[in-house]
Protein backbone atom coordinates (compact mmCIF):
# COMPACT_ATOMS: atom_id res chain seq x y z
CA UNK A 1 0.00 0.00 0.00
CA UNK A 2 1.53 3.31 -0.99
CA UNK A 3 0.33 6.83 0.88
CA UNK A 4 0.57 10.35 -0.83
CA UNK A 5 1.38 11.40 2.65
CA UNK A 6 4.35 10.70 5.24
CA UNK A 7 1.99 11.39 8.61
CA UNK A 8 -1.03 8.70 7.34
CA UNK A 9 1.37 6.73 6.68
CA UNK A 10 3.11 6.85 10.36
CA UNK A 11 -0.76 6.56 11.50
CA UNK A 12 -1.24 3.84 9.46
CA UNK A 13 1.18 2.24 10.62
CA UNK A 14 0.49 3.08 14.88
CA UNK A 15 -3.23 1.41 13.94
CA UNK A 16 -2.05 -1.45 12.29
CA UNK A 17 0.08 -2.54 15.55
CA UNK A 18 -3.35 -3.08 17.04
CA UNK A 19 -4.14 -7.26 17.39
CA UNK A 20 -6.52 -8.17 14.21
CA UNK A 21 -6.13 -4.17 12.34
CA UNK A 22 -4.70 -4.61 8.79
CA UNK A 23 -3.68 -1.58 6.80
CA UNK A 24 -6.62 -0.97 5.34
CA UNK A 25 -8.60 -1.44 8.73
CA UNK A 26 -6.00 1.01 10.02
CA UNK A 27 -6.38 3.52 7.15
CA UNK A 28 -10.23 3.75 7.63
CA UNK A 29 -9.53 4.52 11.31
CA UNK A 30 -6.85 6.80 10.20
CA UNK A 31 -9.63 8.62 7.82
CA UNK A 32 -12.39 8.78 10.33
CA UNK A 33 -10.21 10.70 12.83
CA UNK A 34 -9.17 13.33 9.98
CA UNK A 35 -12.76 13.92 10.16
CA UNK A 36 -13.61 14.51 13.75
CA UNK A 37 -13.37 17.32 15.76
CA UNK A 38 -9.51 18.68 17.03
CA UNK A 39 -10.34 18.36 20.70
CA UNK A 40 -11.96 14.94 20.16
CA UNK A 41 -8.57 13.88 18.68
CA UNK A 42 -6.38 15.74 21.25
CA UNK A 43 -8.82 13.82 23.92
CA UNK A 44 -7.91 10.76 22.20
CA UNK A 45 -4.04 11.60 21.93
CA UNK A 46 -3.96 12.39 25.78
CA UNK A 47 -6.00 9.54 26.88
CA UNK A 48 -3.45 7.30 25.02
CA UNK A 49 -0.63 9.36 26.91
CA UNK A 50 -2.43 8.96 30.34
CA UNK A 51 -2.53 4.97 29.57
CA UNK A 52 1.22 4.75 30.09
CA UNK A 53 1.53 7.42 32.62
CA UNK A 54 -1.58 7.22 35.21
CA UNK A 55 -2.53 3.98 34.74
CA UNK A 56 -2.29 2.38 38.26
CA UNK A 57 -2.58 -1.48 39.40
CA UNK A 58 -3.83 -2.87 42.03
CA UNK A 59 -1.10 -3.49 44.92
CA UNK A 60 -2.47 -6.93 45.82
CA UNK A 61 -4.08 -8.44 43.12
CA UNK A 62 -2.24 -6.53 40.14
CA UNK A 63 -5.66 -5.65 38.18
CA UNK A 64 -5.95 -2.32 36.91
CA UNK A 65 -7.49 -0.42 39.50
CA UNK A 66 -8.14 3.66 39.92
CA UNK A 67 -6.74 3.05 43.97
CA UNK A 68 -3.74 1.57 45.70
CA UNK A 69 -5.95 -1.55 46.30
CA UNK A 70 -8.59 -2.40 44.22
CA UNK A 71 -12.31 -2.18 44.75
CA UNK A 72 -12.70 -6.37 44.93
CA UNK A 73 -9.64 -6.56 47.20
CA UNK A 74 -10.64 -4.26 49.59
CA UNK A 75 -14.44 -5.47 49.81
CA UNK A 76 -14.98 -6.66 53.16
CA UNK A 77 -17.60 -9.12 52.42
CA UNK A 78 -15.35 -11.20 49.88
CA UNK A 79 -13.39 -14.09 50.82
CA UNK A 80 -9.90 -13.87 51.43
CA UNK A 81 -8.94 -17.04 51.71
CA UNK A 82 -9.86 -18.03 48.06
CA UNK A 83 -7.70 -16.37 45.18
CA UNK A 84 -8.66 -17.10 41.27
CA UNK A 85 -5.37 -16.94 39.19
CA UNK A 86 -6.27 -15.38 35.80
CA UNK A 87 -4.26 -14.26 32.55
CA UNK A 88 -5.32 -10.68 32.64
CA UNK A 89 -7.60 -7.89 33.41
CA UNK A 90 -10.24 -8.97 31.22
CA UNK A 91 -10.90 -12.34 32.69
CA UNK A 92 -11.36 -10.43 35.96
CA UNK A 93 -14.00 -8.60 34.11
CA UNK A 94 -15.79 -11.68 32.29
CA UNK A 95 -15.78 -13.74 35.95
CA UNK A 96 -17.24 -10.83 37.92
CA UNK A 97 -20.24 -10.53 35.20
CA UNK A 98 -21.44 -13.82 36.03
CA UNK A 99 -21.74 -12.68 40.04
CA UNK A 100 -20.76 -16.28 41.56
CA UNK A 101 -17.15 -15.62 42.34
CA UNK A 102 -17.08 -14.10 45.77
CA UNK A 103 -13.30 -15.06 46.36
CA UNK A 104 -10.15 -12.67 45.13
CA UNK A 105 -8.20 -12.41 42.25
CA UNK A 106 -4.49 -12.55 41.19
CA UNK A 107 -3.67 -11.48 37.78
CA UNK A 108 -0.61 -12.79 36.07
CA UNK A 109 -0.40 -10.35 33.10
CA UNK A 110 0.20 -12.77 30.74
CA UNK A 111 0.43 -16.53 30.25
CA UNK A 112 4.08 -18.44 29.73
CA UNK A 113 4.58 -18.41 25.94
CA UNK A 114 8.59 -19.42 24.97
CA UNK A 115 7.45 -18.48 21.05
CA UNK A 116 6.83 -14.72 22.37
CA UNK A 117 9.62 -14.67 24.75
CA UNK A 118 7.42 -14.74 28.01
CA UNK A 119 8.73 -16.98 30.83
CA UNK A 120 8.00 -17.18 34.24
CA UNK A 121 9.83 -14.43 35.16
CA UNK A 122 7.84 -11.67 33.11
CA UNK A 123 4.45 -12.70 35.02
CA UNK A 124 3.30 -12.26 38.34
CA UNK A 125 4.07 -15.76 39.44
CA UNK A 126 6.49 -14.93 42.28
CA UNK A 127 4.12 -12.43 44.08
CA UNK A 128 1.47 -15.53 43.82
CA UNK A 129 4.02 -17.64 45.75
CA UNK A 130 4.47 -14.68 48.74
CA UNK A 131 0.66 -14.42 48.86
CA UNK A 132 0.22 -18.06 49.84
CA UNK A 133 3.14 -17.99 51.68
CA UNK A 134 2.49 -15.46 53.87
CA UNK A 135 -1.41 -14.57 53.63
CA UNK A 136 -3.75 -17.53 54.65
CA UNK A 137 -5.35 -18.89 51.75
CA UNK A 138 -6.77 -21.89 51.79
CA UNK A 139 -7.77 -22.28 47.95
CA UNK A 140 -6.60 -21.31 44.98
CA UNK A 141 -8.28 -21.63 41.55
CA UNK A 142 -6.65 -21.98 38.14
CA UNK A 143 -9.21 -20.18 35.46
CA UNK A 144 -6.25 -20.30 32.38
CA UNK A 145 -7.43 -20.47 28.91
CA UNK A 146 -7.85 -24.08 27.86
CA UNK A 147 -5.01 -23.23 24.81
CA UNK A 148 -1.67 -24.45 25.18
CA UNK A 149 -0.27 -21.55 26.98
CA UNK A 150 -2.59 -21.48 29.07
CA UNK A 151 -2.50 -25.08 30.24
CA UNK A 152 1.61 -24.74 30.33
CA UNK A 153 1.14 -22.12 32.69
CA UNK A 154 -1.13 -23.83 35.19
CA UNK A 155 1.32 -26.83 35.48
CA UNK A 156 4.08 -24.15 36.00
CA UNK A 157 1.86 -22.67 39.16
CA UNK A 158 0.47 -26.03 40.04
CA UNK A 159 4.02 -27.22 40.67
CA UNK A 160 5.11 -24.00 42.32
CA UNK A 161 2.23 -24.31 44.44
CA UNK A 162 2.39 -27.85 45.58
CA UNK A 163 4.76 -27.76 48.47
CA UNK A 164 1.98 -25.38 50.09
CA UNK A 165 -1.04 -26.81 52.29
CA UNK A 166 -3.93 -25.85 49.94
CA UNK A 167 -6.89 -26.94 48.14
CA UNK A 168 -5.53 -25.85 44.35
CA UNK A 169 -8.63 -26.39 41.59
CA UNK A 170 -9.04 -25.33 37.93
CA UNK A 171 -11.93 -24.40 36.15
CA UNK A 172 -14.29 -26.52 34.97
CA UNK A 173 -13.52 -27.87 31.12
CA UNK A 174 -16.74 -29.57 29.35
CA UNK A 175 -19.16 -28.56 26.81
CA UNK A 176 -20.48 -25.28 27.01
CA UNK A 177 -24.00 -24.70 27.93
CA UNK A 178 -26.44 -24.75 25.20
CA UNK A 179 -24.10 -26.87 23.06
CA UNK A 180 -24.84 -30.14 21.14
CA UNK A 181 -22.93 -33.23 22.01
CA UNK A 182 -22.82 -34.36 18.05
CA UNK A 183 -20.41 -30.82 17.56
CA UNK A 184 -18.04 -31.14 20.11
CA UNK A 185 -14.67 -31.36 19.68
CA UNK A 186 -13.82 -35.48 20.83
CA UNK A 187 -10.90 -33.79 23.15
CA UNK A 188 -13.56 -31.78 25.19
CA UNK A 189 -16.28 -34.47 25.13
CA UNK A 190 -14.11 -36.85 25.94
CA UNK A 191 -12.29 -34.83 29.32
CA UNK A 192 -15.90 -33.89 30.12
CA UNK A 193 -16.49 -38.35 30.54
CA UNK A 194 -13.70 -38.67 32.62
CA UNK A 195 -14.02 -35.35 34.45
CA UNK A 196 -17.85 -36.08 34.91
CA UNK A 197 -19.36 -34.28 37.88
CA UNK A 198 -22.18 -35.54 40.50
CA UNK A 199 -25.67 -34.76 39.48
CA UNK A 200 -27.44 -32.55 41.69
CA UNK A 201 -29.44 -29.09 42.02
CA UNK A 202 -26.57 -26.46 41.16
CA UNK A 203 -26.34 -27.87 37.48
CA UNK A 204 -29.74 -26.60 37.20
CA UNK A 205 -29.91 -23.01 37.98
CA UNK B 1 -19.32 -2.92 30.41
CA UNK B 2 -18.41 -1.92 34.09
CA UNK B 3 -14.99 -1.28 34.52
CA UNK B 4 -12.99 -0.88 37.75
CA UNK B 5 -10.91 1.84 36.18
CA UNK B 6 -11.88 5.42 35.19
CA UNK B 7 -9.37 5.65 32.43
CA UNK B 8 -9.64 1.99 30.90
CA UNK B 9 -13.08 3.37 30.35
CA UNK B 10 -12.34 6.67 28.59
CA UNK B 11 -9.54 5.01 26.77
CA UNK B 12 -12.61 2.59 25.67
CA UNK B 13 -14.88 5.10 24.79
CA UNK B 14 -12.32 6.57 22.43
CA UNK B 15 -11.09 3.66 20.52
CA UNK B 16 -14.92 2.47 20.49
CA UNK B 17 -15.87 5.75 18.77
CA UNK B 18 -13.93 4.34 15.62
CA UNK B 19 -15.74 2.74 13.33
CA UNK B 20 -16.89 -0.88 13.45
CA UNK B 21 -15.43 -1.14 16.79
CA UNK B 22 -17.33 -2.02 19.78
CA UNK B 23 -16.36 -2.32 23.52
CA UNK B 24 -14.50 -5.63 23.94
CA UNK B 25 -12.50 -4.47 20.59
CA UNK B 26 -11.60 -1.43 22.18
CA UNK B 27 -10.48 -2.82 25.45
CA UNK B 28 -8.87 -5.56 23.67
CA UNK B 29 -6.81 -2.73 22.42
CA UNK B 30 -6.56 -0.68 25.25
CA UNK B 31 -4.90 -3.64 26.57
CA UNK B 32 -2.61 -4.38 24.19
CA UNK B 33 -1.35 -0.74 24.34
CA UNK B 34 -0.46 -0.87 27.67
CA UNK B 35 2.00 -3.76 27.35
CA UNK B 36 3.76 -1.43 24.48
CA UNK B 37 6.40 0.51 25.47
CA UNK B 38 5.97 3.87 26.56
CA UNK B 39 7.77 5.89 23.48
CA UNK B 40 5.68 3.36 21.32
CA UNK B 41 2.48 4.88 23.04
CA UNK B 42 3.81 8.15 23.20
CA UNK B 43 4.87 7.94 19.81
CA UNK B 44 1.08 6.80 18.72
CA UNK B 45 -0.10 10.17 20.62
CA UNK B 46 1.68 12.44 18.89
CA UNK B 47 1.16 11.12 15.22
CA UNK B 48 -2.94 11.59 15.94
CA UNK B 49 -2.12 15.08 17.33
CA UNK B 50 -0.52 15.69 13.98
CA UNK B 51 -3.35 14.61 12.26
CA UNK B 52 -5.31 17.25 13.15
CA UNK B 53 -2.37 19.79 13.54
CA UNK B 54 -0.02 18.98 10.38
CA UNK B 55 -2.07 17.26 7.66
CA UNK B 56 -2.28 19.15 4.80
CA UNK B 57 -4.38 18.70 1.37
CA UNK B 58 -3.73 19.59 -2.11
CA UNK B 59 -5.04 23.12 -3.26
CA UNK B 60 -6.55 21.87 -6.29
CA UNK B 61 -7.78 18.45 -5.74
CA UNK B 62 -8.23 18.31 -1.52
CA UNK B 63 -6.57 14.98 -1.65
CA UNK B 64 -4.33 14.24 1.15
CA UNK B 65 -0.74 15.33 0.61
CA UNK B 66 1.93 16.63 1.97
CA UNK B 67 2.79 19.66 -0.40
CA UNK B 68 0.61 22.29 -1.09
CA UNK B 69 -0.43 20.77 -4.56
CA UNK B 70 0.09 16.81 -4.47
CA UNK B 71 2.33 14.42 -6.60
CA UNK B 72 -0.72 13.55 -9.07
CA UNK B 73 -1.60 17.49 -9.80
CA UNK B 74 2.18 18.66 -9.89
CA UNK B 75 2.81 15.84 -12.72
CA UNK B 76 3.50 17.22 -16.09
CA UNK B 77 2.21 13.81 -17.87
CA UNK B 78 -1.22 13.46 -16.27
CA UNK B 79 -4.11 14.63 -18.45
CA UNK B 80 -5.09 18.10 -16.66
CA UNK B 81 -8.32 18.09 -18.76
CA UNK B 82 -9.49 15.36 -17.32
CA UNK B 83 -11.12 14.89 -13.59
CA UNK B 84 -12.26 11.97 -11.55
CA UNK B 85 -14.95 13.09 -8.96
CA UNK B 86 -14.29 10.64 -6.25
CA UNK B 87 -15.73 10.67 -2.33
CA UNK B 88 -12.40 10.29 -0.72
CA UNK B 89 -8.71 9.64 -0.46
CA UNK B 90 -9.25 6.06 -0.39
CA UNK B 91 -10.70 6.09 -3.89
CA UNK B 92 -8.42 8.09 -4.91
CA UNK B 93 -5.68 5.35 -4.31
CA UNK B 94 -7.75 2.75 -5.39
CA UNK B 95 -7.74 3.82 -8.63
CA UNK B 96 -4.17 5.01 -8.93
CA UNK B 97 -3.56 1.11 -7.81
CA UNK B 98 -4.83 0.25 -11.51
CA UNK B 99 -2.62 2.42 -13.04
CA UNK B 100 -5.19 2.60 -15.84
CA UNK B 101 -5.99 6.23 -14.99
CA UNK B 102 -4.15 9.12 -16.20
CA UNK B 103 -6.42 12.34 -15.61
CA UNK B 104 -6.83 14.44 -12.55
CA UNK B 105 -9.19 13.64 -9.55
CA UNK B 106 -11.00 15.72 -7.30
CA UNK B 107 -11.83 14.77 -3.67
CA UNK B 108 -15.39 15.55 -2.51
CA UNK B 109 -14.66 15.04 1.16
CA UNK B 110 -18.29 13.11 1.80
CA UNK B 111 -20.89 12.27 -0.34
CA UNK B 112 -24.73 14.03 0.41
CA UNK B 113 -26.42 12.45 2.90
CA UNK B 114 -29.44 13.94 4.63
CA UNK B 115 -29.31 10.51 7.30
CA UNK B 116 -25.76 12.05 8.68
CA UNK B 117 -26.31 15.55 8.34
CA UNK B 118 -24.15 16.08 5.15
CA UNK B 119 -25.82 18.43 2.56
CA UNK B 120 -23.58 19.66 -0.37
CA UNK B 121 -21.86 22.62 1.10
CA UNK B 122 -20.18 20.30 3.29
CA UNK B 123 -18.25 19.02 -0.30
CA UNK B 124 -16.00 20.57 -2.18
CA UNK B 125 -18.41 20.50 -4.76
CA UNK B 126 -18.61 24.58 -5.21
CA UNK B 127 -14.70 24.64 -5.85
CA UNK B 128 -15.29 21.72 -8.69
CA UNK B 129 -17.76 24.15 -10.51
CA UNK B 130 -15.32 26.83 -10.01
CA UNK B 131 -12.49 24.59 -11.70
CA UNK B 132 -14.85 23.59 -14.16
CA UNK B 133 -15.52 26.84 -14.96
CA UNK B 134 -11.84 28.47 -14.80
CA UNK B 135 -9.61 25.55 -16.03
CA UNK B 136 -9.69 23.46 -19.11
CA UNK B 137 -11.69 20.80 -18.32
CA UNK B 138 -12.85 18.67 -21.36
CA UNK B 139 -14.55 15.84 -19.05
CA UNK B 140 -15.64 14.56 -15.85
CA UNK B 141 -16.20 11.55 -14.70
CA UNK B 142 -18.28 10.93 -11.78
CA UNK B 143 -16.57 7.87 -9.92
CA UNK B 144 -18.50 7.21 -6.75
CA UNK B 145 -19.93 4.51 -4.97
CA UNK B 146 -23.19 2.25 -6.13
CA UNK B 147 -25.25 3.30 -3.51
CA UNK B 148 -27.70 5.69 -2.59
CA UNK B 149 -25.69 8.80 -1.50
CA UNK B 150 -23.51 7.72 -4.51
CA UNK B 151 -25.88 7.86 -6.84
CA UNK B 152 -27.62 11.06 -5.03
CA UNK B 153 -24.53 12.74 -4.82
CA UNK B 154 -23.78 12.04 -8.53
CA UNK B 155 -27.13 13.42 -9.90
CA UNK B 156 -26.40 16.60 -7.88
CA UNK B 157 -23.24 17.36 -9.77
CA UNK B 158 -24.67 16.07 -13.05
CA UNK B 159 -27.53 18.81 -12.58
CA UNK B 160 -24.53 21.43 -11.77
CA UNK B 161 -22.56 20.67 -14.74
CA UNK B 162 -24.91 20.19 -17.15
CA UNK B 163 -24.77 23.96 -18.22
CA UNK B 164 -21.26 23.54 -19.45
CA UNK B 165 -19.21 22.45 -21.81
CA UNK B 166 -17.94 19.32 -21.13
CA UNK B 167 -18.40 15.82 -21.31
CA UNK B 168 -19.64 14.04 -18.12
CA UNK B 169 -19.73 10.16 -17.56
CA UNK B 170 -19.88 7.88 -15.14
CA UNK B 171 -17.38 4.84 -14.45
CA UNK B 172 -19.32 1.29 -15.64
CA UNK B 173 -21.63 -0.33 -13.58
CA UNK B 174 -22.17 -3.75 -14.52
CA UNK B 175 -20.58 -7.30 -13.81
CA UNK B 176 -17.27 -8.16 -11.44
CA UNK B 177 -14.43 -9.67 -13.39
CA UNK B 178 -14.65 -13.26 -12.26
CA UNK B 179 -18.54 -13.09 -11.32
CA UNK B 180 -20.87 -15.45 -12.69
CA UNK B 181 -24.27 -14.34 -14.22
CA UNK B 182 -26.31 -16.67 -12.11
CA UNK B 183 -25.21 -15.10 -8.92
CA UNK B 184 -25.46 -11.36 -9.89
CA UNK B 185 -28.13 -9.15 -8.16
CA UNK B 186 -31.08 -8.52 -10.49
CA UNK B 187 -30.71 -4.79 -10.90
CA UNK B 188 -26.69 -4.59 -11.79
CA UNK B 189 -27.63 -7.84 -13.99
CA UNK B 190 -30.69 -5.64 -15.74
CA UNK B 191 -28.12 -2.55 -16.33
CA UNK B 192 -25.00 -4.69 -17.68
CA UNK B 193 -27.71 -5.70 -20.30
CA UNK B 194 -29.07 -1.84 -20.83
CA UNK B 195 -26.03 -0.71 -20.89
CA UNK B 196 -24.08 -3.12 -23.11
CA UNK B 197 -20.80 -1.79 -24.96
CA UNK B 198 -18.97 -3.01 -27.99
CA UNK B 199 -17.22 -5.62 -28.40
CA UNK B 200 -13.45 -5.12 -28.88
CA UNK B 201 -9.99 -5.50 -27.91
CA UNK B 202 -10.24 -3.98 -24.74
CA UNK B 203 -12.59 -5.83 -23.23
CA UNK B 204 -9.29 -9.09 -22.90
CA UNK B 205 -6.69 -7.02 -21.70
Amino acid sequence: MEFSSKLIEQAVGCFSSLPGVGKKTALRYVLHLIKQEDKDVFHFAEILKSLKNDLKFCNNCFTISDHDICDVCSNPSRNKQVVCVVQDYRDVMAIENTGLYKGLYHVLGGLISPMEGIGPSNLTIDHLISKVSTQEVSEVILALNATMEGETTSFFIFKKLAPFNLTLSAIARGIAVGDELEYTDEVTLGRSIINRIPYNNSLLR
